[in-house]
């Protein structure tokens, strides 16, 4: 698109939330159906042109959101609840635009984020809940919650998280080559008297940006750890190994929540 | 079964949960896919002979369940531990037997029970909620909740839900023919904070039983009366109509849930 296209076009931002199981991904890659890529062609239904989005976080197949943000420039006159109402029709229920607005010429999804926060969910009972299915990891063996907390503060701050990342390809962006990140938060928490009783189990967890795979390696080390399979003091020796194999399985998408992206304070760099 | 094939055999019963998106309904069936035919041959499979089942409440087509519950005689030397979790491997995800206990040769799942305890989830916001769809009814208008549980408080005690009942047909059970049904609660809240803001909607309903279609059908004729359709001072009239065209329309079965099944108390017959 060049400069003059560009004209009269207006920067807007999107907070998108979508189940990801029936896709292969947030990010658009040739053949194969991708969150951006439906919604990519469904904006452009509307503004009856091409439009370059950007997303905050490239989930993987399976993973859902409840809060990622787009950003992309749209014709100037692009009426936004209209646009709202139109894509949301074209892709429910799997995908929806939450809100919509204009923003600033510098303001990008992806770059401008200072933090990310995830949420995992555990479905913890000897019985499978049928009605959390889609959205949980059912973990039979009672997990001792103390513990894997005590494992996930070992985590807080800038660490090299090697361990919990699937190596990047030689092939990738450079500047992704860094596995050092800083997490904010990273806390299990039981709820009580939800509708299932006190089977659910929560592990909220955010920082300045995740790597791949990341949470979801992290979510299985720790569940390790609350099953007794591993000790909590053990986290600082996984971390210090930066040995994909020194950490515990990863968990599976289902039970994984892009819930929010923040832009607040300044952007945090390895 | 005869006498003799019930002698070395206990009632048991099971609390079951599903997921009824994929099934035409609770009861078996000729010829369609059922949750009773799908828990009925897992358990068959196990105690390697016939069973026969019965369930506390016949949910239509697309309806969930957290509490159902199930009776019927298996050979007593059956392995309840391991029945259960046999079945479960057998059935996941979509129906899970959440517990099971012998009881005494007189408990019916249904003839015993004394009350149904039904939960209506809405997503009340304009933007579609992807992680919710299977699970709830989509009204994007705003809806005045106090109206909605003002119009709720006619229907408790003993009516005829003659108007919010599918007319049974005459080849129907006899026993089935009287609509006097006795309403124990019926109360809309607006849960706050949580996980997806304030949209979430619940509406739980609790009576001695219920008509065919009887829960769906005062949903959608109270979420009339909550988007301004209707008023909530209408409902005596519609009552005392007996007729079915005086209600809304049925709201979809995605958001209904048979909650639970008391057996506690006296059970009442109109």
């Amino acid at each position: 698109m060049g400069d003059d296209a560009l004209a009269d076009r207006t920067n807007v931002r999107l907070t998108v939330a979508y189940d990801g199981g029936g896709f292969h991904g947030f990010a658009e890659s040739g053949g194969v159906r991708t969150v951006m890529g439906d919604l990519r062609r469904a904006v452009e239904t509307v503004t009856r042109g091409p439009v370059e989005l950007t997303g905050a976080g490239r989930t993987d197949a399976g993973v859902h959101a409840w809060g990622q943000v787009v950003s992309g420039f749209l014709p100037a006159d692009t009426d936004l609840r209209r646009l709202v109402r139109s894509v949301n029709a074209m892709c429910a229920p799997e995908v929806s635009i939450r809100d919509a607005e204009w923003t600033t010429e510098e303001f990008s999804a992806r770059f401008s984020a200072t933090a990310r926060a995830y949420r995992y969910t555990l479905w913890n009972d000897p019985a499978p809940n049928p009605l959390l299915a889609a959205r949980c990891w059912h973990v039979p063996q009672s997990l001792d919650i103390d513990a894997m907390n005590e494992g996930a503060a070992h985590l807080l701050g800038e660490h090299d998280f090697s361990s919990f990342c699937r190596r990047p390809r030689p092939a990738d962006d450079a500047a992704e080559v860094s596995l050092v990140r800083r997490l904010h938060l990273a806390r299990w928490t039981r709820p009580v008297a939800t509708e299932w009783g006190d089977g659910l189990v929560r592990f909220d967890i955010s920082g300045s940006s995740f790597c791949h795979q990341m949470v979801r390696s992290i979510v299985g080390t720790l569940v390790d750890v609350g099953r007794g399979r591993r000790r909590a003091d053990s986290l600082p020796t996984t971390l210090a190994s930066r040995d994909r194999n020194a950490a515990g399985t990863v968990a599976p998408p289902t039970g994984l929540v892009l819930q929010s992206v923040d832009y607040r304070g300044e952007r945090w760099d390895a």
